[in-house]
């Protein structure tokens, strides 16, 4: 089914109200949700919103809570988010993190004891669209075993690097496991074998097998040890600088997935002096890439978040593509 | 066979020195390609040496340029490496991002117009060493095909993150692809296949095979789709906020290893406040992640540079290994 903005907005600002949320943190947040679907990323969408809830009613989201500033040295601030919504903390932050970009070129903001953000790419979207470079991650609960090691002790930690080009973008916002847990499930569920390999069967072998993958929860991190390396210092970053909890503190809160609160997060911004120079270095670089031999005939070359950009514009004629249990539930709660 | 740090760095020394370098440069060149040697990454070190003296000799390193400030904003700067030696050039924006982090909290110098910066991780210890958190990344010549693509058009770009950890520090220094050329010819040569898969063969089936990727030079970025964004990103950051050119313009230059100079760099310092807190938080991750099972039974968890820094602490005790042959080769140049 398909449901316009201002429905799946108006659905989900309500029901955060009635968990005593404040009416400009739960239109944020349910902007926010609302947007990531249309991006197709419903899983941070629409598709998270009950987890939302069960976290309002456990009390690790504060529903009447707003980030504060702890530090501030110059173009480098500390903030707390005193267990607010992860979504319209980050979002209060890279505002801050631009703010501080306008003023001394770059700008930083570490912030401690928030939230899950969501969609990771949503801010480096939003440094975008205020003419800064967006660079931004957050650690997680633990979700991925270090290169080596056969359990999960460090976490998939998305990273984002977004740049402005004309009215939009192009960005990567990339976990540092190669698949996340919805897709491995996925892939299960369909009965089909990942497009790469995703994790370890029981024998130790790689595999693209998500029930062999399933059975071990030894997801492999994007470059084997390589994106183990990055998870571990962007951990070590963004627990340091935020003075906050590390991806072993958030794990000793407990393994379901309500237990993942209390996080850290870095958001930096650059500004972006010469708008139309930088248009035509990201618009050569498109180019080239564009032109590039395809590997199966006739197909096109995505430039990063291509793909997405469609997909949202797409949705702005079309309505908001959501599955009609997810939006059911969404519905009763 | 085992060399002092003193005899390679005055070798190398006294050989730029007759090519035009100044004493400065000289001394700064030869005693980075000499630490990277002595991390065990010899393949940006002493086996490298040849190449910058073929690029002097070919004009493309300028033996006695030294980058200049373009522009300053606050913390952000531009710099211009005058086509200098890279490493010396990389050291210099680094320092100074350095500078900027400490005046203002974060510091942002990106570079254009210089040379190839060898050990990428070079710079983000540097910074560890000088209390700050490093994040550098460079450009380099097309040398990847993007995801979906058959030629190489994107760059293997690698991406520094370095904290510092009590006397010495955690990084990680990882290209965008897999396995760097260095590696396949090394595998091919000893007849193995590579530890994961590392390209595309002729049919287009992901392959462990090194004689079947050199017949494509279809390398695999980290993370397939992934690395791919992310050495997209870096190079329209690094092209962009140095003003400098593009992997698609280095490439232009022509395609044999001495043509890629004129490479653009980001450097960014952040200052860490509190050393102490920062290496509590280290510590602890570390402890966190050596703590996991290991997936081959006796084995060690290590952490993100912990084995380059102990063969750094075997090379002041033994000297530096170093290729007979290399040693000839650099001796008679």
């Amino acid at each position: 089914m398909r449901i316009s903005f201002e429905e799946m907005v108006n659905v989900m600002k309500e029901k955060l109200m009635s968990y005593g949320v404040s009416e400009e943190v739960a239109y944020g947040c349910a902007k926010n949700l609302t947007e990531n679907t249309q991006y197709g990323v419903a899983s941070h969408g629409v598709n998270r919103f009950p987890r939302v809830i069960a976290m309002l009613k456990q009390g690790s989201i504060k529903p009447d809570a707003k980030p504060t500033l702890v530090n501030a040295m110059g173009a480098l601030e500390q903030w707390d988010g005193n267990l607010g919504m992860g979504n319209t903390n980050a979002s209060i932050c890279m505002d801050r993190a631009v703010e501080l970009a306008k003023q001394y070129g770059i700008g930083c903001v570490a912030l401690r004891h928030t939230n899950h953000w969501q969609r990771a790419g949503t801010y480096g979207a939003q440094a975008a669209k205020a003419g800064c470079v967006g660079i931004c991650w957050t650690n997680t609960m633990p979700n991925m075993p270090a290169w080596g090691a056969k359990n999960r002790r460090i976490g998939n930690n998305p990273l984002v690097f977004c740049i402005p080009y004309k009215d939009d973008y192009v960005m990567i916002d990339g976990a540092m496991a190669q698949f996340s847990y919805g897709a491995i499930e996925a892939a299960k569920i369909n009965e089909r074998e990942l497009p790469v390999p995703g994790g370890f069967d029981k024998d130790g072998n790689i595999t693209r097998n998500p029930v062999a993958i399933e059975e071990t929860w030894r997801v492999l991190p994007i470059g084997f040890w390589k994106g183990s390396g990055f998870s571990v210092l962007m951990d070590m970053l963004a627990t340091s600088l935020s003075g906050g909890m590390s991806v072993s503190d958030i794990g000793a809160q407990g393994d379901t997935p309500t237990d993942e609160y209390n996080l850290s997060q870095v958001f930096i911004a650059i500004n972006v002096v010469d708008k139309e120079a930088n248009d035509e270095a990201v618009r050569q670089i498109i180019a080239d890439m564009k032109s590039s031999e395809p590997a199966d005939e006739g197909s096109e070359i995505l430039y990063p978040y291509e793909k997405e950009l469609s997909l949202y514009s797409e949705s702005l004629k079309n309505g908001i593509p959501v599955d009609e249990g997810v939006w059911q539930t969404v519905l009763k709660l």
